[in-house]
């Protein structure tokens, strides 16, 4: 499947957040990583997200869809370098 | 058709992004909007954003679908209440 994860955290879990999603997906701009998924990798980050947030305080939200050409991606501006989980 | 966009922008230009984005779409988390729009509804928001944005210091990523059916949307944590435009 193909998956783009978009999170609202309080700055002390960002990076950890950014850090832990680069293991499994490619960053594209601030907060917002996209990628392909089989199910039981996204089982296991909704898992490990759900240890990492509070879910009291921070807002995670994640679109799927069956494949990649279901969906239609452009961009403006500057494409974002992956420049790291810095905050 | 169903639309998701997410932005990274400059500081001095996030709330006037916000406030025009809230026209046409839902606020669902800080810097990504989502909704219906029809073709030339989102013909005009990237003709907007154009003038809006500073192509060689921001970023704006659209995702369409043909229909929402075709995403799967899931959310962990709070559901960000729509706050208005505060940067």
């Amino acid at each position: 499947m193909f998956v783009i994860i978009v999170y609202d955290m309080n700055v002390e879990r960002v990076a950890k957040m950014c850090q832990y999603l680069r293991r499994y997906l490619d960053w594209v701009q601030n907060s917002v990583f996209e990628g392909e998924l089989t199910d039981s990798q996204f089982k296991r980050i909704k898992h490990d997200i759900k240890e990492l947030m509070h879910e009291d305080e921070d807002s995670v939200r994640f679109y799927t869809f069956r494949t990649k050409e279901q969906v239609k991606i452009e961009t403006m501006g500057i494409l974002k370098e992956d420049i790291g989980c810095i905050i």
